[in-house]
C-alpha cells in the first residue's frame, strides 16, 4: 500500500461582514494521505482535480446567515472542477475520462455513485485550454449564453467593469462604449449613451439603482449577480417604483436553472468559437491548491484579469 | 347668452414630502362661468363631467420631481372619468352620448378632436353604476385584468389589504388567507402560509422586502405600484439579491401599455360579471367636484372603502 499525499482546501470559517481573511476563512490541510489503488469506490469513481473554478458566488456560501446551504465548516470547498478519472467502479466511466462538475477543492476524492448523474464527461479541444472549460466554455460562459439568449437583443453595447485593464478588454472585443464603474461617473456615462434598453447586472447596488433611472420605457434588465454588495452591507434600492412607471422587466435567474435549456446548444457552439480565436477570453490562473484562498480574495476584490481558475495539477 | 358655473378642482401646489395637504395641494375654484350653448368647439366635443376616479397613481404627479409629466400648475387635475356629451361637432359623437377617458376635473370642458382618439363611446349596463365604470369595470379593473393574464396563474391566494374592512371583503369573496398589512406581522403570516409563488404588488417598501423573503423559486411579482412610499421618503429595498438566488422575474407594468393588449376581451367579459353580481366590487362616492382633494387624501391614506370616485353630477 502507497500512501499520496492528498492536500485540501477547508472552509475553516463563516464571515460575518466584509472580505473573506486570508489563513482563517480557508485554510490549507495537508495532513492527510490517500491509498490511490485501495481506496474503495462502492460503485463511485476516483477523480484527480486538474483545475477548479474560484467563482464570485463564493462569497455567499461563506457566509455567516446564507440564502442556499453554504460550504459547510471543516470540509473542503466545493466547487465547478475538471478531473481526471484514475479509477471507476461505475459503468458509465473509464480510467483516463476527464470529468466536470462539482468537485471537493481536494487534489483526489472518490465521487459517489449518487453524485455521478450530476457529472459530465468531457473532451478537450486541442487549442482550448481546461481553465478555459470552466471560465468561457464552461458555467460562466453558459451563464452568459443562456441568461443572453433567453432574455436579450441587442444594439449598441455600453460595457462597465470595476478595473480599467477589463475595461481595455471589452473595449477591445468591441464593446460601443466602456467604462470603470468603481471610478468613472456612471450617471453621466449613461446620460450621454443611454437609454438602456437591456441591463446585465452583476454588480447590483448602487450601478443598479443608477441604471434604472436611464432605462428606457419597457427595458429588461438581467439580474445574474450583485458583487458590488457581496463583501458589505445590504444596499437598499430606493427607485425599484420605476419598474412599474417605467414598464421594466427583472429577469432574476440562476444557470442552475436555466444552464440546461441551453446546454447542447451552448456546447456545440462556443468551445470551438474559442478554440478557433472567433471569441476571446481571458484566464487568470492561480498555481496550487493551497492557494485556494487567494484566490477567492482577488475575486471578491476585483483583481482577477479574466477568469480565475486554480491550476492543481498538469494531467 | 346664458352663463353657468364652471367650477374645477385645481392643482395648486407640488408637493416636496408627506401627505396631500387639503386646501392648498387642491383647490376648487367657481370662478369661472360657461356659455353651453355657444361655446366654440372647433371640432371638439363638450362635454359635462358626471364622475371622475381618484386613483393612488395621483400623488406621483403631485410631486415636486416626477417621473412622468405631473398635473399642471394652476390647471385642472386631469383623470379617468365618465361624461355626458351634451353638443358635438365631431362626426363620431352625438350629444347623448357617453364619453369615458381623460376628463379635466371640471363641471364642462371642450375636448379637443386632437383628443378625441384617446376617448371610448360608453353604454352603462343597467345593473352597473357609472361608478363601477371607473372601478372595476375600469381602468383599475383593466390594470388588475391584464395584469393577471399576462404574469399569473394561481392557486391558494392570500390577500393583503391596508386596514381590516377592507380584509374583511377579501375574506368574504374567497381569499384563503387576508391580514392587514399595517397592524399585522406579514413576515409571520408568510412564513405559516408561504412561500409565494406569485406576488401581486400596489404597496412596494417592506412589504415588498418581506415578500421576496419568502418567494418560492421562480416567483412572479407584478409590480403595479407602492401606496407605501408615495408620502414617504424612497424604501431601499435591501434583499433584491434573491431574484437571482431564487430565480424570480419581477415584471413591472402600467396599463398605459399592457392595458390595450386585453381591452377588448376585458369589456366583453368583466362588465356583465359585475352587472349579475358573479364578480363583487366596492364604491366609495364622494359627491361634489369641490371636494376631489379629501377624496384624494382619503385614497392616499387608505382610509377609501372601495373604488373612491367623485360623483359629479347626476345624468
Amino acid at each position: 500500500m502507497t500512501f499520496t499525499p492528498n492536500g485540501k482546501a477547508i472552509f475553516n470559517e463563516t464571515i460575518a461582514s466584509g472580505y473573506p481573511v486570508l489563513c482563517r476563512t480557508v485554510i490549507y490541510d495537508d495532513s492527510e494521505t490517500i491509498d490511490l489503488d485501495n481506496v474503495p469506490l462502492e460503485g463511485g469513481i476516483l477523480v484527480k482535480a486538474l483545475v477548479l473554478s474560484v467563482d464570485p458566488y463564493f462569497r455567499g456560501l461563506m457566509a455567516e446567515k446564507t440564502d442556499v446551504p453554504g460550504f459547510v465548516l471543516g470540509e473542503p470547498l466545493i466547487g465547478y472542477g475538471i478531473g481526471l478519472v484514475l479509477r471507476s467502479s461505475s459503468p458509465a466511466w473509464i480510467a483516463g475520462d476527464n470529468v466536470y462538475g462539482m468537485l471537493p477543492h481536494q487534489h483526489y476524492a472518490v465521487l459517489p455513485s449518487s453524485n455521478l448523474a450530476s457529472l459530465r464527461k468531457i473532451t478537450k479541444l486541442s487549442h482550448l485550454s481546461w481553465a478555459a472549460y470552466l471560465g468561457a466554455a464552461g458555467m460562466p460562459g453558459l451563464t452568459a449564453y443562456s441568461g443572453w439568449k433567453e432574455y436579450a437583443l441587442r444594439d449598441g453595447v455600453i460595457a462597465s467593469a470595476g478595473s480599467d485593464d477589463k475595461v481595455d478588454f471589452v473595449k477591445r472585443i468591441g464593446a460601443d462604449v466602456a467604462f470603470n464603474y468603481k471610478t468613472e461617473d456612471m450617471d453621466k456615462v449613461l446620460s450621454e449613451h443611454g437609454p438602456i434598453d437591456v441591463y446585465w447586472d452583476n454588480v447590483g447596488g448602487k450601478a443598479l439603482e443608477i441604471a434604472l433611472t436611464h432605462a428606457n420605457l419597457g427595458a429588461r434588465f438581467i439580474e445574474c449577480g450583485m458583487v458590488s454588495v457581496y463583501n458589505s452591507e445590504p444596499y437598499g434600492v430606493k427607485n425599484v417604483h420605476l419598474l412599474y412607471t417605467k414598464h421594466i422587466t427583472l429577469y432574476g435567474f440562476t444557470v442552475m436553472i436555466l444552464g440546461e435549456k441551453y446546454l447542447d446548444e451552448f456546447l456545440a457552439e462556443i468551445p470551438p468559437q474559442l478554440a478557433s480565436g472567433e471569441l476571446q477570453h481571458m484566464e487568470d490562473l492561480t498555481y496550487g491548491l493551497d492557494k485556494v484562498g487567494d484566490a477567492i480574495l482577488a475575486v471578491q476584490k476585483g483583481d482577477n484579469r479574466g477568469k480565475a481558475v486554480v491550476v492543481v495539477a498538469e494531467e
